[in-house]
């Protein structure tokens, strides 16, 4: 195990009713609120009126900026900081999923920064101020409710870029999982995907001697997978949510990834394929997660025959070790298959002409200077190709 | 599950060498720090020469108080404060395990509390400032480094008393795993069984559907007696210690209670055990926790049969389950006894001429106000009794 640095302040206020309190919540931290959402879906709830009611109940000022939107677009985010400036906002409150969060996250950074806002996340600039920032999740998935990350992504050069910031952790996330009763069946099931896929990336290493968050996570894996299917077949399961839901935010709160060399290529691959077509993170993720498992598990087999023996649950002898890796593998596409994921490039609009050059976005070949994806394999970019190949 | 509201701020630093970077990370945090220790075991390891270095060389200015030892007492608590307040500190810095960092607690909550600080303990005084405390580890076992938990004894009255602070949450814990390859083997084991018992305390629960914490205790506990064998043989071994040390911290920093009612009857009865004859926290926990299974398991049999499956590893059928769950405890038993832990009151001192009273002390019936001990099987007096029988 490595040496490492690990602390979460985030608060996380779980439960029914919880979102009542967000104007309580906020009053000793906030004088002006930017209240920061996506459309919609809110105000269906009622959480939107749920939330001004409580903000106007304990007299937090508030102003409010609408339009985040899947993979977060970088102009709304211009708009927002040009906001907070106006109003002499100085708390941003996120109320929806990972992308209205990152938007808010992004604000949260750029608010203090000289240059544009685009410059931290294309140049990983780590900023030393940044306006503090709370939720109300929405959606599980992306896990930004304790996360230090934020994605946005960048029309203009079709760019799709990350930045980990621990200053950009939430004061405080509410998460009521009756919110997500009303999610339609593909967000259901590309939140799972992607709250699996944050510990996939930390869970395959060639770090040695990591008994205790292996464990973890392989347990937690478990957790999301059972409780995955009963939230598909019954969105209303407010039991079965609470296993996910919370799920999803251990996934990412970076426990589970202390001590160890982490992987991050499906989630490096995937961010060209949501930058190419606008698929979604989760649905890519579904696709490229077996496809990589099937190009590097040879070179990682006990690795990969703890995976299926202790997350897949494959049982029986190990004479063949690469078909138990294999039955392992083949029962996680299954998975996907049976929440309604896709199970090839082709089925979410990616084809071949494009792989090269979205393999060479990916490892940045493609501007010069290839840095390899990955932890347990290094791949460069033919390396991703051939993973799309298995994919397509 | 039930609702919950869960942070955790403590940064934990990890790993060899670390605590070198003591004086580093106090210089922005303190003035003038109370480096606080038990004796000579952080002198002859060379750790407390360490932090002097560190701290001289960043320029900390500080002051020493030494002499906390196992079961703190609330004589040196006082005369910390006493210290604190000459000398103009406002910071603390334990050097030790968890009864110098409780001690370094109970300072932290006297210090601004107009009355005695044993009031604190006594009638659960919830103090709204503290003083800042930082520490280095040197023994895995009561958690204390990352929890909002201290327990004091009070000589004065044969009391032993904790008290639950949030603000009481150490602002970083320094853990290097290399501290603890000196230490007596009873010690570990002492520690092992302590840090087993705030998982079983949180994990043994009647709230339906806590899947995803279940696991992760289960996962947890698995972790911590497969690692807790090879410390006990080998306290030489840096990599198992990492499992037990990280395990220790997890164990009690309150993730793994979350969204469920807990039960914290052993812990009850075992401070009494510690009043009594100054039992090692951890042995009196480990004669206690069988004999409190066998009591309560079949009221509660679905829960246990869980464990016995999923901790303890039993096998086979479950056509008779309360054989199942006997065949788990006497593992249990069996783990103790494997890194030397005592298996009864007898050989710890504690005899039945005693029991009316400790009993009646642990549920409080003794000072006239009894409130029953445990979670999923409330114990009066009378119960407590017939579980140290079982224990004797």
């Amino acid at each position: 195990m490595y040496n490492f640095d690990f602390s979460n302040r985030t608060r996380v206020i779980f439960g029914k009713g919880e979102q009542k309190r967000v104007g309580e919540l906020l009053k000793p931290l906030a004088k002006k609120v930017l209240f920061h959402y996506g459309g919609s879906s809110i105000k269906k709830s009622g959480l939107y009126d749920e939330v001004i009611t409580s903000l106007k109940e304990n007299g937090v000022d508030f102003v409010e900026l609408a339009g985040a939107q899947p993979n977060p677009r970088v102009p709304l985010v211009r708009s927002g900081i040009e906001l907070i400036k106006k109003e002499n906002v100085d708390f941003i409150l996120a109320v929806g999923g990972g992308s209205t969060i990152d938007s808010a996250k992004a604000m949260s950074m750029g608010i203090y920064y000289e240059g544009d806002v685009w410059e931290i996340y294309e140049k990983s600039i780590m900023v030393t101020k940044t306006m503090p920032v709370a939720t109300i999740l929405t959606i599980p998935a992306a896990g930004s409710e304790t996360s230090n990350s934020s994605v946005i992504s960048n029309e203009e050069n079709g760019m799709k870029r990350g930045c980990n910031n621990n200053l950009t952790r939430p004061v405080f996330s509410i998460i009521n999982p009756e919110f997500f009763f009303t999610l339609p069946k593909n967000q259901i099931a590309n939140g799972v995907a992607d709250m699996m896929s944050h510990i996939f990336e930390r869970y395959f290493t060639d770090t040695p001697d990591t008994d205790l968050i292996d464990g973890m996570c392989e347990s937690v894996l478990r957790t999301i997978m059972k409780n995955a299917v009963k939230v598909y077949d019954n969105p209303q399961d407010y039991d079965a949510w609470c296993q996910v839901g919370f799920g999803g935010t251990v996934a990412h709160n970076d426990l589970l990834g202390v001590g160890r060399g982490q992987e991050w290529a499906c989630h490096g691959m995937e961010h060209e394929l949501s930058a190419k077509n606008d698929v979604a993170h989760g649905a890519g993720l579904a696709v490229l997660t077996p496809a990589w498992m099937k190009y590097v598990y040879k070179d990682n087999l006990n690795m990969f025959v703890q995976f299926a023996k202790n997350v897949m649950g494959v049982e029986g002898g190990l004479r063949d070790p690469e078909a138990f890796v294999l039955d392992a593998i083949t029962k996680l596409s299954d998975f996907y298959k049976r929440i309604g994921l896709a199970q090839t490039l082709t089925d979410i609009g990616i084809y071949e002409k494009d792989f090269e050059e979205m393999a060479k976005r990916a490892t940045r070949a493609f501007y010069g200077n290839e840095s390899p994806l990955g932890g347990v394999k290094k791949l460069k970019w033919q390396d991703v190709v051939e993973i799309f190949k298995i994919a397509k």
